[in-house]
């Protein structure tokens, strides 16, 4: 048995020992982190144990249709956490989940990230994991529990989220039998993308607009800015500018896109996303933010000018943007 | 056994009688009617037939990443026909692969499309199928065939393509299945979604950014331009604009989209896209064109405002756009 097989059976054998659950989410949470978690809760409500599900920022609008996302708990009271065993679900430290300095039974993490501290005394942890929804769909079979509608809706979503509804290249497939499956027991693929990737609110299209509509792209590099003036004016929200960042990256050529948002007067919000190998997370280091090579963000202060062209200038010199590449 | 199935068994049997096939895709071909007629030449060749595969319009940029596509033929002479054996993919009647006047041996029909005329001896449709591809990999299992790695792909961009790579709501744990299969034989979705969706010319985004920086966005329809001189100075193609009237269907409460584009001096082309009952074929009729009650198109002569007004009438007028709905 492989290191997380053997961490994987640890789980199954705490679930059986325990009956009283904490399942938590990681802060700004994605489908794959709820919707492992709403299952994974799901399941052992069905063995007869207490399972609540925690998230500090709650459920945003486009996962309300994950059936018993009404139940994620957006606050804790510390005394009230002694007796339950913590499962962190896509994340691996407490931190992550806003749950440092809480105090619990047990321990336990289910994790497709790589990992930096040794947190939990069980840590499933598998970073080559296409999705955590994946993981519990294992776990869920490991436990003997039955796949009911709610169970797989919530974990067809966590999946389809991580892997991109499947365009993405760790769409592998056992990915896509594990699909198969879950649709079998009561998912609906074209419910779920409706839900999850076809509704723009008119704010969100008109800010879109308006960030595009000023856009540059210079040779490799996109940039464009929202103004606090943009917010007000079109109604929209910080968390409507989501998925803006990306869409850069689909253009033939471009390798990095950075988007900034006023998100104070004079304080600004910048993100940065690159392809393949180029590292942008030093970029944002160096303005005390960080992230991920391919995805990271920091907060600068000043006018639109001063910082696209701190950025631009930062951006500019990362191997393989810089130069003939 | 059912009449589809029936059919699918005489099929089975012709292709096993016979040994010289053409393999017919519609015009202005997509990506299911190019991959289940690449796969199903390569599984007859696999067996020892000989097997043409034909299209008038040829393969798009976008799908010249199946394997074999370099084979599909553009043009035919008459005398070569008679002694093959037609079998039509992803249509149902020879004009609508331009094939009118050819004559053949046999004649034999795989679709998933309603028919509206009784063409072939053998007629295997199943209009509630997801896609032709899915029909084919069905009978190249019937013939024994093994589903080689370049069989795989090809299928593999089949049923992606008329699903929305998973997206619709003809999404079956069937077509999940398939797609798992296919991806053990050699498929990789994440390099098929790159070729297939990805991919943005820097013309094309250009031109987009254009079009959607003077959209209107009225109540729940949108409406946008663009003229000769748009696609002279951003040297794009008007292929460029394909999916551009698709897009503004995502956002929230548009019911119509409607966009024109300049393809000589003075002569726009319309297409009208809509959602659920809205019918947007008979605007397009009132011009001289036409379409489906979600999909269609017409061409205008005049100026853009003069053809921006005389076409939001019309579309003002369709039940269901009227009035406070």
């Amino acid at each position: 048995m492989t290191g997380a097989g053997a961490e994987k059976e640890k789980l199954v054998s705490l679930i059986r020992a325990h009956d009283d659950f904490l399942i938590a989410s990681h802060v700004n949470p994605d489908g794959d982190t709820l919707g492992a978690a709403i299952a994974l809760s799901l399941a052992l409500e069905s063995m007869g144990k207490k399972a609540r599900i925690f998230c500090r920022d709650g459920v945003p609008k486009n996962y309300a249709f994950l059936p018993h996302s009404d139940r994620v708990l957006t606050s804790l009271v510390p005394g009230e956490t002694e007796r339950s065993a913590l499962i962190l679900v896509d994340c691996n430290e407490p931190s992550r989940a806003d749950l440092a300095g809480f105090a619990f039974a047990r321990t336990a993490v289910i994790d497709h990230h790589e990992t930096e501290r040794a947190f939990g005394e069980i840590r499933w942890v598998e970073p080559q994991g296409p999705a955590t929804g994946l993981m519990v769909l294992g776990l869920i079979r490991g436990l003997g529990v039955a796949l009911t509608r709610d169970i797989a809706v919530n974990l067809y979503a966590a999946i389809a989220v991580d892997t991109g509804t499947f365009r993405f290249g760790n769409t592998t497939a056992e990915v896509l039998r594990a699909a198969a499956d879950l649709t079998e027991a009561g998912a609906e693929p074209g419910v779920s993308a409706e839900n999850l990737y076809r509704s723009w609110s008119l704010e969100q299209f008109n800010l879109f607009q308006r960030m595009l509509g000023r856009a540059e792209l210079a040779g490799p590099v996109f940039f464009s800015a929202i103004s606090a003036g943009d917010f007000r004016e079109t109604n929209a929200t910080q968390q409507d500018t989501e998925n803006f960042v990306n869409f850069p990256l689909s253009v033939e050529g471009v390798k990095v896109s950075v988007l900034i948002r006023e998100t104070n007067e004079g304080l600004w919000k910048a993100s940065l996303r690159s392809k393949d190998d180029i590292n942008v997370s030093k970029v944002a280091g160096k303005f005390g933010g960080g992230g991920h090579k391919n995805a990271a963000g920091c907060t600068l202060e000043g006018d639109v000018d001063g910082i696209r062209k701190i950025l631009l200038d930062e951006v500019g010199r990362i191997p393989g943007v810089a130069g003939k590449d």
